[in-house]
């Protein structure tokens, strides 16, 4: 992996406290690190779990980054920062974790974090910091000075890919991430554009824009564009919500148009029908929400659903062949699950409906 | 008018600044709130204008409120609190108004604002208002405990008309409120829902959702359909923004989702083509935009477009009359001005798509 994604281009070496629970989804914040991020992950910190490396306990994570059991340990193994790497149901900071924080802040790290709880709201952490000379990041806190977008003329040569999805939670940033690292693997200058907590985590940059006052979504949308075709001219957009989701369909629509991308590709986990959590709620037919989203985007700026990124983790290998071929037959579009078979196939989709 | 949209029910005599702009456009907050609350409006603060009475300067207000040069004077006709009545641009306080204010504390009066510049987070007005035990009132903050909707059950017999529009500025609010003041007049149970800070400055209650954390939109809505709801049995919900507004479409969708209506009524302003500020981007023709509405409600709960308020405030008599004819044909569903011509044609319409 180039470091493309360490605008910083300090290579700070990073420690992830995931405090017991680095087996568990609730951390997936450390999994899309260790397996995504170009930042150099020295440690995970979890007593439970260490000794083993993270992809002896998780897969997913494919890297062998040692996992030790405190924040001293993850310093005598070069950490001078420690990222958060769980969210917790409400996004609250526990005692636990908040003990160590300041463990680790006493011990001369930075500390980031995606919380609800912000670090640089708490005042012992802040005066420790203060007093340490160590930076409190908190990824979700967003710019002061967002604004509604303005209509401006984008960058010439800008193209732009944004992945939607049919419910969250179904790989829209799993989809954006691999065809990111797909196309800088062809050499393009490829941007992964992060525009919640864990794609901040992983990329170093970003806005949370669902954490944003309502009214600047879209032109949090906008700004990141900008933002992205400062680093290159193939912005891959990490989607958020789904179009007909009952909570977060606001914050889909204004990241749709505040974005105003070339090409969509709908992320969609197979055998899903029902919004998760929400089983009273149908999903639409793949087909119908292709058109809806397309539809969706036509008044400000018309965009095709290039392919379709098929999540099927649930299913075994035949199982999973035979999703794809079923979904691509029934909605006309290229289909493939990018974390099981590779990007290629559905980057080679993208650049056609961009007529790269 | 009934007093059902000042539910605190204590009648507090109001007064508005609006500091040499009264008869500016910036200050549809006090124009709003004078021809719309109930609350009880003893004096407009404006030196400019004082010794004139509201419709005098301008006629939108109907009521013969006094215009009065200083706080001073309001206290003597009985002002028991001071709003804020106009919108600058930016929504800052400026130092002239800061004055102002000062000076109503110590006169013993509450103060309310819509501003994005916090009353509250002003130290000096803040240890004012403690000191003389008076209370500061920001419209635009929202509640500490908004969450996402969790899908409960409505209360039995509730119906909810919401009010969208082709762009902002056309009319939706004042659609909103001319429904539900006929309805009330028809004996019903009536309430006018207020999703902005002049709705909440009207209705004495509400939340400015599109200043809310983007999450939380739709979660807004539904409580303030369920706040509606201990209010009376027949709900006009305010919209905000439009569905393919480049800046605000999210708010729009966010509120539709989460209010999830029975009907929607379409407002636009006659002969309007492009989005207001945004030249380069044509509105849709208004019977697909009644279609995209009606799509966007379908897959959560279906709702129809059930007439079109016509805003024909730029034409005149006979213009108007023609527009509203021409829109009627165009988009076979009933259309009227409610500000110009009543709203009971359109409240037929609605009764009739409701089945009540």
């Amino acid at each position: 992996v180039t470091p493309a994604q360490d605008p910083d281009g300090n290579g700070e070496a990073l420690a992830i406290l995931t405090g017991g629970l680095f087996a568990d989804r609730h951390a997936k914040t450390a999994h899309g690190v260790i397996r995504y991020a170009a930042r150099r992950v020295v440690a995970v910190v979890d007593a439970t779990h260490a000794g083993r490396t993270a992809e002896q306990v998780v897969p997913f994570c494919v890297r062998p980054v040692p996992i030790v059991a405190t924040v001293a340990e993850a310093a005598d193994l070069g950490a001078r920062s420690l990222l958060v790497g769980v969210a917790p149901t409400g996004g609250q900071l526990d005692a636990g974790f908040r003990a160590t924080l300041l463990e680790a802040v006493e011990a001369g790290l930075d500390v980031e974090a995606g919380l609800h709880t912000l670090l640089s709201n708490d005042p012992e952490l802040r005066a420790a910091a203060e007093r340490r000379g160590v930076r409190l990041r908190d990824l979700r806190v967003s710019p002061p000075d967002l604004d509604v977008p303005r209509g401006e003329p984008r960058p010439p040569g800008l193209r732009i890919v944004h992945s939607v999805g049919s419910d969250c939670v179904v790989g829209k940033k799993v989809a954006t991430l691999e065809l990111d690292r797909a196309a800088r693997e062809r050499g393009l200058r490829s941007v992964y554009v992060p525009t919640g907590q864990t794609g901040i985590a992983i990329a170093g940059w970003g806005i949370a824009v669902d954490h944003v006052i309502a009214d600047y979504v879209a032109g949090a949308a906008d700004r990141l564009v900008r933002e992205g075709a400062e680093r290159g001219d193939l912005l891959f957009v990490e989607g958020q919500g789904a179009l007909f989701h009952p909570a977060y369909s606001g914050v889909t629509l204004g990241l749709l148009h505040g974005s105003l991308s070339d090409v969509l590709v709908l992320a969609h986990k197979a055998g899903l029908e029902t919004v998760q959590g929400r089983e009273d709620i149908p999903l639409l037919p793949l087909p119908e929400l292709v058109m809806a989203y397309e539809e969706a985007c036509r008044p400000l700026k018309p965009a095709r659903v290039a392919a379709i990124a098929l999540n099927t983790s649930a299913l075994d290998e035949q199982a999973a062949r035979d999703a794809i071929a079923g979904t691509q037959d029934e909605c006309g579009l290229t289909t493939d699950d990018v974390a099981r078979f590779g990007a290629d196939r559905i980057l080679d989709a993208v650049f056609a409906a961009l007529n790269v």
